[in-house]
């Protein structure tokens, strides 16, 4: 099996080290773009060697477009369209391709109608770090974690297959459901989770001055929620765009809670922030 | 050294663990109100026996008032008064009380007269975990931790040094500042945060009914982002509470923040997304 990477940052990077070393890949080469970052993967020994994508392409079983999903939509249909010529010229192509992007639906209408879209896969492991770049991939990254395949019936069955084989040698629980209902789910769990971070270090960077104090004061409980807003832009930029309509929505509903603990707080209303609390407090039943 | 712990939760009982290992003090007793924690506490270990408030202060040289906030500005003068009933009746008290909550400007005033105030050290170590009870204590808690002490020309020099002593064996970094101050700057960097995890709880658990989505979608990002909703609201309907007028001013700051997200998702403006977003990865520089 000879898997090829397509961005090697902290997605494609840690999924390089583990196919490889678990055997589930014989060979892996990769496609980066930054040519610094491409030195990197090299050096630390992420991929066997770096290749152009049209070459990557020609020589690689599967395909793992791990870029910001703004770039991913650029790139698939040209994937597809070298997967199309080679069924031209030489009568057949077994090649697959499955992209690991955090928004499903812009990438499954951009392919929908494409002649080999049964090649493509739409998966999203639901695991990351607030790292980025080849430094950040680690092995054992997405062992436990959930995987999703989207849209699972526009993809053939030997497609899915090999995708479904590839996440278990990453030992993640595999989850099916449309490019659609992902991303609204996507957006009510894990997307507004950036904003409130992001909102949450530009509110203390903005009313604290002394960089000093969030230093000394940040105990455990800050550091752990504003964690997220170290993530990287070229990521989230795209995502948020995609997104829109699904966040716009729970960004609503969290600016109601927000203002549900500002009146209670205004007005001293002890029983009703308790209240709010107690309520909030449900979600240990659910996350540990 | 006597040490009388009141309150054996997450914080009075982590300071019993380790000052007593580390041979800070010879004996721990503990007062505790509710009856499952008081038997637990003694089960556990992590006092050599549970007594009333009175012979506790009466037989302590130092005490923790480690109980939420609101109860620690009613119980702080009785203690006081306890140790002036002992000067008058025997001539002197040697004894040295601390709190140890989360806003300290309310507990000032409330003893700021008090004839025994130099007896009081207002303590305030940045740590903590989202648990709370005995069964929440550990060992190690402070270590290496943010150890606040306010308005400390009002102690004195005796007790403040005893509770700087303290505070060394538990390993922590001392900072000096007077109480308002300190809850503008927990206000700004650590009550905020609570409330912004709060609301991503009531948020995830309106939006997402179906919790078995949640469990699957939650990734580590969103568990770090809302770990903080399953703090107590014993703790903290006082301190949001107490601490109304700084806490009113940060969220109003945070809201504009999670507006101005907002607007730039709504009008697809990337190039401002993207500018929030770099601008909030400067709390990279201060928090690892």
């Amino acid at each position: 099996m000879k898997l090829g990477i397509i961005g090697l940052g902290l997605i494609g990077g840690s999924m390089a080290i583990d196919l490889k070393r678990r055997g589930f890949a014989d060979e892996v080469t990769g496609v980066e773009a930054d040519s610094v970052n491409a030195a990197a993967a090299e050096k630390i020994g992420l991929v066997d060697r770096i290749l152009p994508l049209e070459e990557c392409v020609a020589t690689s079983d599967l395909l793992v477009l791990a870029v910001p999903v703004g770039a991913a939509v650029k790139m698939l249909p040209g994937i597809l369209d070298m997967f199309r010529k080679e069924e031209e010229d030489t009568g057949a192509c077994r090649r697959t391709v499955i992209d690991v992007c955090s928004t499903k639906e812009q990438l499954s209408r951009t392919v929908h109608y494409h002649p080999m879209r049964t090649h493509y896969v739409a998966t999203h492991p639901m695991a990351g770090t607030e790292y980025s770049g080849p430094w950040a991939a680690m092995p054992g990254l997405f062992d436990g974690r959930a995987g999703i395949i989207c849209n699972q019936e526009e993809s053939s069955p030997a497609a899915v297959h090999l995708v479904e084989k590839m996440y278990d040698c990453l030992n993640m629980r595999l989850i099916y459901m449309n490019a659609s209902s992902h991303d609204v789910h996507t957006a009510y769990v894990s997307h507004i989770s950036h904003i409130t971070s992001f909102a949450l270090a530009l509110t203390v960077l903005d009313k604290e001055r002394n960089e000093k104090h969030i230093f000394d004061l940040a105990s455990g409980g800050f550091s752990s929620t504003v964690r997220l807003a170290k993530s990287s832009a070229d990521m989230w930029v795209p995502i948020f765009s995609q997104n829109r309509d699904n966040l716009l929505k729970v960004i609503d509903t969290y600016l109601e809670k927000i203002n549900d603990f500002r009146k209670a707080i205004d007005s001293f209303d002890e029983d009703g922030i308790r209240t709010l609390i107690e309520d909030a407090n449900r979600i240990k039943r659910i996350i540990r």
